[in-house]
């Protein structure tokens, strides 16, 4: 049987190993917790569950596990474990265990720091030093390959009984704190659990045990921590709650999504991203998708645009890398990498094994034609810039990254002769079930849109920072020849379109066999699985809006005629339930464009409850992050309406049919507005708990 | 900096991972040792080391470390460590530590079974259970994949000195026993950890912790446990030992290989063999290679027929693995897989990546046409019998191995129809340098060698053991239709040579570039290094000899003109520097064939110091285990000219200049024969020392 997979990720701590891609690496565990109870060990396998509960809750990230345990000499205690990782202070993990005995004797607490972890299977650090000061155990380990040191830091104190004995066992990469008490029946034991980490990518380091330990030493007590952590939640939910009144359980799935995408976020550090996985699972190793920018980061433009200009400014952190690919495939400009993690650099596996043969390998193509990603990621800067009006930021990072990823698109333009056109051919659109297609048109498009984008920014930076603009069109060898090709390129970019307004997804499309997906019907597995890579390749049948995509990011370059057609061509067309978890929440906002309610709400709780319910039967990867933020979209974006333009913000709502209030808050150039969405028969407004259940911290 | 890789290897605990084929797993580590002198913690990186001595004695393979430190704060102590895995006991490890102050306080001894080991950074084992019992502390894991249970149980007494203190860490998965003692200046205190090991293959998984712990509880204290040992190392040296007079650098450097085989060799377990690293490293990951039959047997099949009987058996628990790969591959009878590991399917690696490019992947081929490994294990089979006379072996398993290796050769061979003659096209011959080849002259007379040696059995079968007879040819399907198609293969099997008797290595080999290998001089690499894959495959050089190693194996079907011409031909044209650490062992032997002392002395040389000297730089991957097999062969079937046939043994011998007496015993027929060849002029013999440095136990 599977084991549970617990772990702990820290943003940035990135590690590569013997046949594997660096990787975000599982840091080590400080849970290790064992209580003996009058000689007996507790466990959830031995001895009975006489009453078992474990509860999130959402409004403060707190943690709690209460069991009602009977041993197998037939003694009985309450044990409630209760932790949180601190909001307010982000090096400071503190757990809590409660053990009320209904007999009289011993409580053992063993608590320690695992040093010993690995990624399934595969170890990244070594150990370097542990040792106690001043009743603080510490342990400090570091990276196989890219070296980064960290620190842990660990006291255990009861602040409800009395200690009776105290020792330290200091087996190596594993130190352990062991805490006696003698508890009378019905008398609380509290044994207190602080743990602090830090790493060498935030302080030096030869310091990093002594920063670790002298942070625990000032740390505040459990209380105190508890306290200022739901201070730092009620701040953030303050800016990212959304209510919903009359659907109890959209409410919690969408808080669900929302909590998930506050607790992956980073809020100290614009040297790192949020992975496709956020931080909650080994799926996909950490990497950094176009997940981020496209559908993790409008919650956070409009509701925490500190942390949006971070995850942008990861980016503009890892332009070298970008540049360095560019180079390498014979283009200019910066070419992101389809996975990216610490440098940038491209780290999408190229081959991976086939499980039923051991001689074949299965290429993987996308870290080298799936491009669009650098359009994609020049667009959220301008969405950023959009709705913060954070111009400084655009003069300062926001304006290179527009304008050498326009630089690429230039470069990788192909000029059709014949046809007196430009293309980009041999590539892979949103829609992976085709690759190796010519003229994508969200490629193409998209591409087109950076470029046009890259000659407004240049334009205005011209006139609102001259000595930048000079300083970047130096920079980036933005000669009038060059710039003359952009024009060119946009001007005769080639993008299928039937006169209809029908857009052909790539070059040929409409001649692929037009399978109905019903056919496929009862399934539980993509077409891609029963069709298999080449099979599916072969037909129209989609594995997520690919031209609606484009239609989605794009919405003001479309008639609602076009918007419409396209919509009932591919909506059919599109693995819905079993393709990419990135597809629901899109479509869901589509359908609210052409007016399809019922179609809308189908796809929000798809995606809504995606982890939730873990509907993929994959949460045990990781949260589904890109889906989190389209859920956030798809309510506010799709229900709400909300657009945001060069020419401000626009609001059109279309709720569905049982929601009797939606109420939210987003930032517009730096101002906080207030949506509430009531409907005439909405009853008074009572507020649905935020607690759910699941293990995530 | 590289840090050591201490790993412990246990016959047949294999196990796969993630992106890593099925490898000898490195299970728990019983050497942790922390000493702490007054509340100073011993380390070699701390202090001063004022004195220092490491000595492998070969003679009870003991290792004794020395050391004479003195404190940061200024106190002296002496340290020894001693230890050894019992040969008597081979579940019981056995470690002392010697610790005489120059002070008078505390000695500390901190010591554990570390359950956290890796295999270059992959982990294999999953924790199951610990803890304590009568004063003994336990531990159980098991493999992740394969599900194979160890248990661990360790002791810790001091048998000189007084205990003042004792503890239990119970830390997870890494138990520590702590004991304290108070010491006066010079007086000695020792502490002794025992530690016993049993894994799930050889006794009940339910029980594996029952067993270790029971089985420490009566194993004997380190005097009695130290004098077994020596005697069942006196045993094995009193059969196995080769003396040399005159040369003590030979004698040192021959007795350190026979010591590295014995160490590797199973003598309670028929289910494995030995790896190409024996258990000494992780290089092949544990993996069995012709290596085993053709180079590491011999030595054993002459001076311990036992153990040779146990690594046969191995092939012959795997026939169900080379079936199956044979079926796989649209041949029938048994094709042996190139790297084998448990259940002898295939191991070998498909695909490595190139350390120069991350979308470039090498491909390995030998696991698909390197096929002569069926026709060696045959040959060693056949060696076997001949050696000992095991009929009753032969009749119940060497029969079937010689029988249904023949068939897989008879549904390989490929008949060529326009010259009448069967050929082996697409393979690899022992020369890896040239992959591809066809008419391999090594792979199609070994082949042939293999049908009419499976005649000849199959006809003394009859006679000996029809009912066997009867089984196998109905069990293996030999029907007259079979038989007959393999006395055409024989007849007809085509072998590339010229009319001078000069054999072409493959076909088109005499067409390649003729390379002068001195034309590279002075270089560190292998021709293959330096030329490319691609290149030295254009060119005559060969990595190992493999004409001359087709003479050597079938000795008595060649004159002394044929061995002589391809001597000549091909000893100038191979790498036997820098190319496979396999060559030189058996260039010397064929030059003592040609007469040649010179160059048979300084290839024996060569494979002699190749781990001892670690000239080739990889010794840290592991021990070559086929050069020290082929070390023993160089001066037992080379210098001595012991040979053996049909017709029995013969000697011939052609020492050395320097070498004054030549001595050993080998066993033929259960007779065991003592050689003395002493040179006239020998003076009185004195032995030299077995001892060595080195750290390998």
């Amino acid at each position: 049987m599977e084991c549970d997979r617990r772990a702990t990720f820290v943003h940035g701590v990135y590690d590569a190993a013997r046949n594997v891609n660096t990787e975000l690496a599982n840091v080590a565990d400080w849970l290790p917790l064992t209580v003996i109870l009058n000689g007996e060990r507790f466990s959830m396998n031995r001895g009975t569950i006489e009453g078992y509960c474990r509860t999130l809750n959402m409004r403060n990230g707190l943690l709690t596990r209460t069991v009602h345990w009977r041993s197998p000499s037939g003694e009985r205690a309450t044990l409630i474990f209760e932790r949180f990782a601190s909001l307010a202070q982000p090096h400071l993990l503190c757990l809590r265990c409660r053990v009320c005995p209904e007999f009289e004797g011993t409580i053992e607490f063993r608590t320690g720091i695992e040093g010993h972890t690995d990624n399934l299977g595969v170890t990244h650090f070594n150990w370097v030093d542990q040792g106690v000061r001043d009743s603080t155990a510490f342990l400090r380990t570091r990276t196989r390959q890219s070296n980064i040191e960290i620190a842990y830091a660990l006291q255990a104190l009861l602040t409800s009984g009395k200690e009776t004995e105290r020792a330290y066992w200091d087996a190596e990469c594993t130190p352990w704190i062991v805490v006696k008490a003698y508890a009378k029946p019905h008398e609380e034991i509290i044994l207190d659990k602080r743990v602090t980490l830090y790493t060498s990518r935030e302080v030096p380091a030869d310091k990093v045990v002594l920063i670790a330990v002298d942070s625990l030493h000032t740390a505040p007590e459990w209380d105190a921590a508890l306290e200022e952590n739901e201070k730092a939640w009620n701040h953030d939910w303050e800016r990212t709650d959304v209510l919903i009144e009359g659907d109890n359980d959209a409410q919690r799935a969408l808080r669900f999504n929302i909590f998930e995408l506050l607790i992956a976020a980073p809020r100290h550090d614009a040297r790192v991203s949020i992975g496709a996985k956020t931080l909650s699972g080994f799926g996909y190793r950490g990497h950094v998708f176009w997940d981020t920018e496209i559908f993790m980061l409008p919650p956070f433009t409009l509701t925490y645009p500190d942390i949006a200009r971070n995850l942008l400014e990861y980016r503009y952190g890892t332009l070298e890398g970008a540049r360095q690919k560019a180079r390498s495939n014979g283009f200019e400009g910066a070419q992101f990498a389809w996975e990216s993690a610490d440098t940038g650099e491209e780290v999408t596996p190229t081959w991976i094994p086939d499980t039923h043969d051991r001689v074949k390998l299965v290429r993987i193509w996308t870290g080298e034609i799936e491009i669009h990603i650098s359009a994609d990621i020049a667009y959220a800067v301008h969405q950023y810039w959009l709705a913060t009006g954070d111009d400084k930021w655009m003069i300062e990072k926001g304006a290179e990254l527009i304008l050498d990823t326009a630089k690429f698109w230039g470069s990788r333009a192909e000029y059709n002769a014949k046809a007196d056109r430009y293309e980009y051919n041999n590539v892979i659109g949103p829609d992976e079930y085709h690759d190796h297609v010519n003229n994508n048109a969200y490629t193409n498009e998209m591409a087109r849109w950076n470029l046009r984008t890259a000659f407004e920014v240049l334009d205005w930076l011209r006139k609102v920072a001259p000595g930048q603009a000079d300083s970047l069109i130096s920079k980036l060898d933005l000669t009038p020849t060059r710039l003359a090709h952009w024009a060119d390129v946009i001007e005769k970019m080639y993008v299928p379109m039937l006169e209809s307004g029908l857009i052909e997804q790539f070059d040929g499309y409409f001649a692929l066999k037009d399978v109905d997906l019903k056919s496929l019907d009862p399934r539980v597995h993509s077409a891609q699985h029963i069709l298999g890579i080449d099979g599916v390749n072969k037909t129209q049948i989609i594995k997520q809006p690919d031209v609606l995509m484009l239609l989605f990011l794009l919405r003001n370059q479309y008639s609602d005629e076009i918007i419409r057609i396209n919509y009932d061509y591919y909506t059919p067309r599109t693995d819905h339930a079993h393709g990419s978890s990135l597809g629901p929440a899109i479509q869901s906002i589509m359908a609210c464009e052409v007016g399809e309610p019922v179609q809308a709400y189908t796809e929000f709780w798809r995606a809504a409850r995606a982890d939730l319910y873990d509907v993929r039967g994959n949460a045990g990867d990781g949260i589904h992050g890109a889906s989190a933020g389209g859920v956030w979209q798809s309510v506010i974006l799709g229900f709400a309406g909300l657009h945001i333009s060069n020419e401000g913000w626009t609001m059109n709502s279309r709720l569905p049919h049982d929601w009797r209030r939606l109420a939210f808050k987003f930032f517009y150039h730096n101002s906080q507005v207030s949506v509430d969405l009531p409907l005439a028969s909405a009853p008074s407004a009572v507020e649905p708990e935020l607690a759910t259940e699941g293990d995530r911290v």
